[in-house]
């Protein structure tokens, strides 16, 4: 079988239904799983209205010629948005990266990142920040490898988040 | 001489080079100020034009009665913008929190925290997030006082970077 190649483009509201499943995914992977609460409609709702809050890229593979043409596979994505660093200006944050596991290692998660860095520097950004967890070392490693430098190790940044409670004990509602 | 009351507001576009010089500040401690480009124009431009990157809340200082009323001055500010969790929806990111060292001590931090967690719940959001030096132990301390979790610490996060010529070269441009 000839191998399917794959197309980066940016998601369609109709995406919504399979990029929460890949979110899932991505999550079950991360053993984070029960943190996911978001809904199919507020991704509609918040990506695809007037003032959107997040852009997504999907990777779908094209049938091969002479395979039958239905419709594409997304196999993977990446959801991203505009930040601003108070040193560097237009910044911007790559909140999740996945491509479905049967599908790695060829390549996708860096035309993925590719594309991130293209359509940021096409909007002004001069940094791409993202983060990862530590046992992640696949992950890691391939950030590294495209020129990516764990800030954390190197200058000791650490995240940190206040929850809704949190934030309503303080705002005091 | 009576204490002056702090008055925290959000910042209006003449606030940008009083803002621009607590951004120096703050990067000067933080030990990393060689890593400051911005410029009070980008500021100006970025947060004061009909689509903002960010918002900004300035702390400004209010003469008692009695004292001579002459302009306020701006002592710390808190700069943020709204992100988005694939996990939670909409969400919301401190990027800098500064109060100038001789005003310290007064709750003036957490009264500009206290007034990003009630803007940020008003707007729909369920998180704050922000990074935060490992060696920088007084501001540690202060947010898991006011009730934020430690991520890196408790979940293994690291915040990655890719610097422009990184994405030049990821980009192929």
């Amino acid at each position: 079988m000839a191998m399917a190649s794959v197309r980066i483009r940016q998601a369609e509201e109709g995406d919504c239904g399979n990029i929460l499943k890949l979110i899932r995914e991505l999550a079950e992977y991360e053993k984070l799983s029960d943190q996911v609460k978001i809904s199919e409609e507020a991704l509609r709702a918040d990506g695809f209205g007037e003032n959107p809050f997040y852009c997504c890229l999907v990777a779908e593979l094209l049938p091969a010629p002479g395979e039958p043409q239905g419709p594409c596979v997304v196999v993977g994505y990446g959801l991203y948005y505009f930040i601003y660093s108070t040193w560097k200006g237009r910044n911007v944050y790559l909140e999740d990266i996945y491509v479905k596991p049967e599908y790695r290692g060829q390549g996708i998660g860096s035309k993925i990142i590719k594309k991130v860095a293209e359509v940021a520097l096409e909007r002004g950004c001069s940094q791409l920040r993202l983060t990862v967890l530590d046992w992640n070392k696949g992950a890691m490693d391939l950030y590294k490898a495209l020129g990516a430098r764990d800030l954390t190790e190197a200058e000791g940044w650490h995240s940190f988040r206040f929850e809704e409670e949190a934030m309503r004990e303080l705002a005091g509602k």
